[in-house]
């Protein structure tokens, strides 16, 4: 690669970052990218659970393991379905006016045909025949596949397939549909598939979800994961702050439904089609969460989405938010970060919110989107084995956090 | 006694009844009443926490020992502090239109004080210097102890002392208030002071406290009820339902308490003079229930009354309520209760609900005070072992309660 110096993004949850990841970022520079910026969902993640542990470390643990600057994704983009979450994501490192390319993870590592396959979703006249495979009662996933063979061949099909094909897919339409200039970058992704269980095979990368078992039942995690981010989980849980579970927090999921009525459940994100009759008739019927999913859950209406659902009424998001997140907030950098963030600030169409007046400062949509990212930390803090007080998101410039997450890095200060 | 037979009424929590009720009771029909009318707190108490049983089983238990109607005491005013529960309790009796006396059991067991008593705290002489005395920041209790005894004597402010000499001079106020011609019949307590920790001395009745000490520790407790009672409670117990406790529903009193704001706080019952401040800086830093009540609690604010007012914001009572309960609600009767409810048909100045048709057919503030009931037994239903489904109120009649209470009386069925 020649030219300026290239800056990749990658979008993240690292819940939590584990060894594929760190290999990630480790390729991404391979390929000749001079800096990482990561986009990360902040407390509460996509399949609509609480992160196992607060942003605060899991952006710390993404900079000790190589990335030079994390940005937040704000609840309503974290929490949502795959399009909507990678609108979000892709806006921002867009918004950021200076990354070059975005890298992913995928299970073909063709970034050509995935665009090929973006375009093919999004053709208009995919719809009517969309349409009619759905009226057969068929699940949406497999209506859409159905559609893209018929239409555009099988080789485009086959990668509807695969999750992280899928998602690397709906990065490619974001760039799209946003007019981006940023360039896909997919990497053939190695180890156990996404959201596998049971344990990875040898030599191969364990997936999140993976480490995440492990974790919940108490088992070693270490070598599955960089030991930079090891050490600072390993703090988290020793301090009582982790692992994060909505289980913890059943009776005031359960509570808060019992108290809602239909008109609340259809001002969720995601509800229609009458399913805010569902969920009322579920959450009066449901004595645990377990029994709340199960209630809800249908061949029409898949767990994440039913997850993310319960998730929105327990935080109060509903389906108001604005299209596009309206503001780049900083979960930590890097020196190089901070090089960038210097640029960033000529280059950025969004504002750059390093604490919480940045925020305040801006119009009533950005005053939205972050008391209702507040309200979700204050709750997340409820999932924790130790509950913190409110407020963590009012003290949130990473170079704030010594008391709480254990490092202070003044240098770390723009 | 002579003429018309007499009929009584109790103001009761039975949380849970004891064999000192049971004795009261007795007592009651030896001073020469024909039957004995229960007003019953529902499913949370006056000491801002759910009833260790669903209010059903009390009932029921109420019935066992000697009860002939039991009528429900609405959230509002078995919530409230002793004024407000009194007024709510005694209107109740007296809106039966049949009830001739007020039994209760107080230390000094004489009505005629009490009476006196009740003059003297409502007289208007005592106003200002009950105010110039609270201006010297002494307590409440202490500061009308003081002013009546300078005004009325030692006697009259000695009865001020007590907690049931308390709540007898409350249930006076009340039928001066009301204008009821129910007359007050104290009988003297025996047993365990009212709320006594502890184990009671050989011998006396011990106390309602005690024994839910007992049943929250799994130690014996039937020899301090009646039988009756005792396998009722046993039953309950065995089938998950009890006991309930506010501290199974933490996450939700927190979660609830996080969301509001320091306007939602104000508009609570009993929550002035800028307390909603102190509420809204506690619920945001406690990290548990008993946190939250040391935080609020303080001398001007006694933990029982922190207790009602998380509570209220718990279950979402406002203080927009009525002054009086607006409907009088049936939890169960014996053969005679049935012919009391016959002569109230003519008597009564309150529709009588038996179930849930009877009181929809009612206006809008009986819908209100219904609606919130049914979200209360909602909640607290998430309070015991094994949560239930919701809608237990709309299934209401106590002669339909046989699938979940073990029980179904054809022959209750009016």
């Amino acid at each position: 690669m020649v030219g300026k110096p290239l800056i990749a993004g990658i979008v993240a949850e690292f819940n939590p970052l584990h060894s594929g990841h760190a290999s990630l970022i480790r390729k991404v520079r391979e390929a000749g990218c001079d800096a990482v910026v990561v986009v990360m969902s902040g407390n509460f993640v996509q399949r609509g659970e609480p992160a196992l542990f607060y942003k605060w470390p899991r952006a710390r643990a993404a900079l000790a393991c190589g990335a030079d600057l994390v940005l937040e994704l704000p609840l309503p983009w974290a929490a949502a379905g795959a399009e909507r979450f990678a609108l979000g994501a892709v806006s921002i490192l867009s918004a950021l006016g200076c990354v070059g390319a975005l890298a992913f993870g995928s299970e073909n590592g063709d970034a050509a045909g995935l665009q090929r396959a973006a375009k093919a979703v999004c053709s208009p006249a995919l719809r009517p025949l969309l349409r009619k495979k759905l009226a057969s009662g068929i699940p949406f996933a497999a209506a859409r596949e159905d559609a893209v063979r018929e239409l555009f061949g099988g080789e485009t099909a086959d990668l509807l397939r695969e999750p992280n094909n899928i998602l690397g897919i709906e990065y490619c339409k974001a760039l799209d549909r946003l007019g981006s200039p940023m360039r896909p970058l997919a990497f053939l992704r190695s180890g156990s598939p996404h959201d596998a269980g049971g344990a990875p095979d040898e030599g191969e990368f364990a997936s999140s979800s993976q480490i995440r078992e492990l974790i919940l039942n108490g088992r070693p995690f270490s070598r599955l994961v960089p030991p930079e981010a090891g050490e600072i989980y390993r703090r988290e849980m020793d301090a009582g702050r982790a692992p994060a579970l909505l289980k913890r927090a059943e009776t005031a999921v359960l509570a808060k439904m019992r108290c809602m009525s239909r008109g609340d459940f259809r001002s969720l994100p995601d509800v229609s089609e009458g399913l805010e009759n569902r969920i009322y008739e579920s959450a009066r019927a449901a004595v645990s969460l377990e029994d709340l999913y199960a209630r809800i859950k249908s061949k029409r209406y898949p767990l994440a989405r039913v997850r993310r659902i319960v998730l929105s009424a327990f935080l109060g998001l509903t389906a108001d938010f604005p299209r596009l997140p309206p503001y780049l907030r900083l979960l930590g950098f890097s020196e190089k970060g901070r090089r960038i963030l210097n640029t960033a600030k000529k280059t950025a169409s969004l504002p750059i919110a390093a604490n919480v007046s940045d925020i305040l400062s801006l119009d009533k949509t950005a005053d939205n989107v972050f008391e209702l990212e507040n309200r979700a930390t204050d709750l997340y803090s409820l999932c924790t084995p130790c509950a913190e007080p409110c407020g963590l998101e009012m003290t949130c410039a990473c170079w704030e956090r010594k008391y709480l997450f254990g490092y202070s890095d003044k240098r770390n200060k723009l």
